[in-house]
Order: C-alpha cells, then structure tokens, then sequence
C-alpha cells in the first residue's frame, strides 16, 4: 500500500497457519514477495490465523466490548530488517458465551471505515460464521456458528460423500432452510435420508449439497434470531456465500447490505495501520 | 456354529467392505478360517455391508413392513467348495422418508427370537443410529440418525480435533443431552463453544466430548420422540454406548431394556438360517 492507501501490488498464497511452523512463516512471506522493491522497515500489517498461537506469533485477544482494531498489535520477529511486521489481535468474549475471533474483526474495521454511521449487525458468513453486534463503533458481543466447518466435515468425511454432487438448487436451498429452522433437532436423520435417497432414487444426489447446506443454514439462523430480528444486517464475505445467506434472510423479511471479504480486509488493515500512525 | 445353534468357534477380522474390493472377500475369509475344520457345502450366513453394491454381491432391500429377515437370500459366488455364502438383504423403506438398514435387521431378528412378545421400539445406537417400530413380528417403520459419524466426523476433521480430551463426565453428558434437546439448532453454536472455552479455559477440554456427544444424542432424542414417548423401548448394541442412551432415555422417563448387539446379531443369524432350513 501506498502512504494514502492505495495498493500497489498485491500477492496471494495458499501458505497458512495450518501448514507453517512458527519459522516458516518469514520465509513464506519472503517467497510471495520476492520481487517487491521495499524500503527499511516496510510497516508489515498481519491479521488472521497468523496471530494465534501456533502462528508467527501470538497476538492475545482483546475482550469485547471494545472497538475492532486498536493501536495495541503483537511484534513478530522477523531477520529481514525491511520487514517491520505487526500481527494484530484477535477479540474474545466470556459471556453471554465464550467465544473467540480472529480476522474477522479486521473485516468489521473495514466495514465500520466503510460504513461508520452502521448500527446493527454483522453476518461474516464462513468456516467459522460470526454474528457480530456492533454499536457506537464498538463490538458488542457476538456468537460463532461453526457451519461451514460442518457442511464441509459432513460431505467430505460421512456417507455423505457418495451423494454431494456439485450441483446447486437455489429452491431445493431455500426449502432446507426453512425445514432447518423449524426441526433443527432432525439434522442428523435428514442427513442420512441424503444418503437414503441417493441409494433409492439415483437422481436425487444432484440436489444434496444444496439440501444439507440449508438445513445447517436454517439451524443457524433460528439460534442467531436475536441477532438478526428487527435488526439492520449487513453481510460480510465471498461473494457466493453472501448472497446464499442473503437469500436465506430475505425469506425471513431481512433486507441484508452485502460487502466484499476482501475489500473489508484491505480497508480493515488501513483503518489498523491509521491507529498505528495517525499521521498517515 | 453347530446344527443346535450352539458356537464351536469364533473369529473376527477388521477387514470390511470398506477395504475390500468384490474378489478380495472370499480370501478375506478364507485367511480368517483357515484353520477351521470346514465339511463340504457349510452354510455361511452373512449379513450387513457385505451385502452393499460394494460388497460381496449386492443383496438387494426388502421394503418394510416386513419381518427382518426371510429365507430371501443372496448367494455369494465362492470358489470353495466347502464355501454355501448366503448373504442376507437390508431393509428399505419409502415413507414415511426414504431409509435404509443393512446389519441391524439382523439384530432386530435376533432381538425377537430372545424376546418374542415384544412390542414397541428398538433403539440401534452406533455411527447410524436406528429408531425402529416394531410389531406382530414385523418391523413396520424406522429413521435413521448419523448421530454417530456426525460426532466422529466434528471431532477428528473439525477445529474441535484440538478440544476432545478422552474423559467421560457423565453429568455434563446429561446436561448436554438436556440442553440439545431443548436447542438443538444451537448446535453449530455450541460446537464452536468448546472451541473457544478450551482457548479461553484450557481446563475444560477434559468435558468437551461428553458435551458434544450430549448434544448430538440430545436432538436425536428430540427428533425420536415420536418413537421413544410412552412406548416400551429396548436398545440393543455396545455396552458403553447403550448405558449412555439409556441415561438419556432414564432422564426422560423411559425405562429401556438393554441387549448386547454381538449376542443379538448371532441370534438373528440363528433365526435366518432356520428360515433357510426349518429342520434345524
């Protein structure tokens, strides 16, 4: 990024936390950026996995409520002396429930520079999908949904990966949602009636995935209800999953603003690296 | 197995159909065996995924209502000619949803030859979970819950691999049980709060499986309940797992007879070879 934010080349890795010990992840950066032409302490701003503690260094949670992003970063270590690298922290709650965040309260920063007037909630639909209560540019509280991580567990590692086609039907998505949030307790019998249907009826394989994804869907709204009733919602993330979700609430009368992950990162990021020097 | 019924030797082998293709069953076998003294023509009586598309040869379903097992078998082509395979077929059923059962008739046969008279329902707990009705003999409905390959699969291929200590609490199971019955779409939810309190409280690891198995028993039971309210119940299976279902089902009220699913399945083999030769 430039000194007014703008970007001026940017790389991508598949490299994460989940494959790179703590001495890897100097390296892994270096490589992506290889042919970078940078200055002495180039400022470094790290935010995610990274931070946690088996990452390039621990960043310990801050606890809500407070505002997304502080001027309070974590130092990594790094022997390239071009590389003044800072991992931000991630948030934590205690109560109502424990809970933890990280990565994502980059992304709230950056839709809160984007959006500072927003008062309500935000869904960042993901592995991990966070319902965030946000107010007067703090967060709140908020509740983690583990529903992508079991969508994914579920196809790739039950019976059910004989019958998850990739097809996608957005009505055979919509009607699972409904059906998730009013027996949600069923999850575990209209799975396997998936994999039922897929060795009686070969056809009905191709509208499997769509079917499972809305019964967790459904699942999860009906327990994030307090969060989403009569609230504004804005939804965070990838673009398909965001407007998957954002179909799912329109069918309860929500009317959600959608936001690209990416764009609240990179804002996210500025807004941090804003607090770091306030001059900029 | 002797021509009373009676067992005069026994062997067992981890090798399934997942593992094996159609023409490695038969040396599977055979490797098993091998020492046993065979006449010419010994009837082997076969019985669950052996019987799949993949197994040995597809068996196909009965449509219940039914009894569990008939003298309709399967033959299995064997090399051996002291070799007679006769695999027995599942049970499929429509409606009132698309199921099926392959093994577990063979225990509910078993069941009903140990106990004639009764009526109600059978609980099969295990990686798919069988709910059955059944009456005058026939089983006349069942649904499945993967409630078993559910908490198998969150707990090797989700983040919650890092939380699942190996302690059993007991009471924090039937809490559990309580509370995923009351909100099972809080699961997601739940899930992930293990997760977190094992990063914010790193001594509650050691609860964390006997919560997440709670809560998963607990939706099914609540998916169940048209099976289990007010009917006489038997649960037939492993020991351990069937002692926590019946703690489940005791907090509801329900008093279940408990069966071990080894000596039910032998029985029931017992009961499909007398349909093949009633002499016996």
């Amino acid at each position: 990024m430039g000194a007014d934010g703008g970007v001026l080349a940017e790389a991508t890795s598949p490299k994460g936390m989940g494959g790179l010990a703590r001495d890897e992840f100097e390296p892994a950066l270096a490589e992506l950026i290889a042919d970078w032409d940078l200055r002495e302490s180039t400022l470094v701003m790290a935010c995610g996995m990274v931070g946690s503690r088996q990452g390039w260094v621990e960043a310990a949670y801050r606890q809500v409520p407070c505002t997304p992003v502080s001027d309070n970063v974590t130092r990594a270590a790094a022997t390239d002396p071009r590389l003044d690298v800072r991992v931000l922290p991630g948030l934590s709650q205690l109560s109502p429930a424990p809970d933890v965040m990280r990565g994502e309260e980059t992304q709230i920063a950056g839709f809160q520079a984007m959006n500072p007037d927003f008062d309500g909630v935000l869904c960042l639909p993901g592995s991990h999908t966070k319902w965030v209560q946000v107010s007067a540019g703090e967060v709140v509280s908020f509740q983690t949904a583990m529903t992508g991580e079991i969508f994914a567990a579920l196809g790739a590692h039950t019976v059910l990966r004989h019958s998850m086609a990739d097809d996608w039907d957005a009505a055979t998505f919509l009607e699972a949602v409904s059906d998730g949030m009013s027996r949600p307790e069923a999850l575990a019998a209209r799975a396997f009636g998936l994999r039922a249907e897929g060795l009686l009826t070969p056809d009905s394989a191709r509208s499997a995935r769509s079917r499972l994804s809305g019964l967790l869907v459904g699942a999860e709204l009906a327990a994030a209800r307090p969060y989403w009733l009569g609230m504004p919602v804005a939804l965070i993330g990838a673009p398909k999953l965001t407007a998957h979700y954002a179909e799912a609430l329109r069918a309860q009368g929500v009317s959600p603003i959608l936001t690209q992950g990416d764009a609240a990162t990179l804002a996210g990021l500025r807004a941090a690296r804003k607090k770091l020097e306030p001059s900029l």
